[in-house]
């Protein structure tokens, strides 16, 4: 059986990408790796389903026994992302999805060339901020911040093999599905296959 | 606007390309490069349809006057891409398939080093040489002849960026399709967003 893929996905803040992920694995057939974290529920958070949420304790102890196959310390709480699930989903043959910030995708890329970067962004910068003024829960301080964050983040976003403006959601959803299917037949993926029909030729 | 690109398609003969870019067309926005050939019309074949018929002394002209990016002879016939569709349509922004054999495909990347080569297979050659029975049209002769070629062509699939199956028929038209979407995603095809992403962000 093929292995399944590992696929990437990050984003500026505001460009959608929880709402692609969502729409993703209702559409197509993917899994989502759940995160763990040391931060507190937020009202309506569900404990393996947004998150594990671990004590620091736990959390120390998953990354001393390599239970992550990375993690990130923000403002004073802890990110990372399980190993088990991730591999095991992999070696069933079922691609997983990871919605991670910039440094993380790095350090899974590093240690599984073969996963697949792809960063989610709106049309332009003006989006971005509309977004996030319409979404009425941040204060004006708060979404300079993330503009901010974002300029950061545009540094990295060189570092993503496949850019994905999401303008509007179906499209954007079916254009990722549509980097993952298109990964799985470029040549250098279907080696055994092409080995496989060179042979038969070879016996007719 | 964004050039378009050109999708070169080729296949196994039995392999079902034919029927693969005729749904292309219906299902998605493409425009499909009809070839010039001086072979005679066989019944039911539209001059404009389904190939340019031309005499050999308009062939050879249409050669002569640079208005073919690649042509080729096959027993006493001449086949060739026109081109001014090609490049007319590629400049209004359209993606243009070309459904050609091995070698021409390999003209037009040297010519067009941006030209998405897609090689379309039977999952296997017993499916193949099932195939071309099972049309009723082809002697054991014939077939034998084509499973031999096939043996040529599959020495050249390696050259092919990608590899796409066509067990199902809707299947395989989608991950063509979703190879042409994912290569417009490529980072290496975003070089002005990017530009203009960072020139954005540089000046909140």
């Amino acid at each position: 059986m093929n292995k399944g893929r590992l696929i990437v996905i990050s984003g500026f803040s505001g460009a959608g990408k929880g709402t692609v992920v969502k729409r993703l694995i209702e559409k197509y057939d993917y899994s989502l790796s759940i995160s763990a974290t040391t931060r507190k529920p937020r009202e309506g958070e569900v404990d393996g389903k947004d998150y594990y949420f671990k004590t620091e304790a736990e959390f120390k102890s998953l990354i001393d026994y390599n239970g992550l196959i990375e993690w990130a310390q923000y403002v004073e709480n802890f990110y990372g992302t399980p190993r088990k699930f991730v591999e095991d989903e992999i070696a069933a043959g079922k691609n997983v999805i990871l919605e991670i910030e910039v440094q993380g995708a790095m350090n899974i890329k590093a240690q599984y060339p073969n996963a697949i970067l792809i960063f989610i962004t709106t049309k332009d910068i003006d989006t971005l901020r509309d977004r996030l003024v319409s979404r009425g829960t941040e204060t004006p301080e708060v979404i300079e911040k993330r503009i901010k964050r974002a300029a950061e983040e545009a540094s990295s976003m060189e570092q993503y093999e496949f850019i994905v403006v999401n303008d509007d959601l179906e499209t954007c959803v079916d254009a990722v599905n549509s980097v993952v299917v298109s990964e799985a037949c470029r040549k250098e993926n279907c080696t055994q296959f092409l080995i496989d029909i060179k042979k038969q030729l070879e016996e007719v």
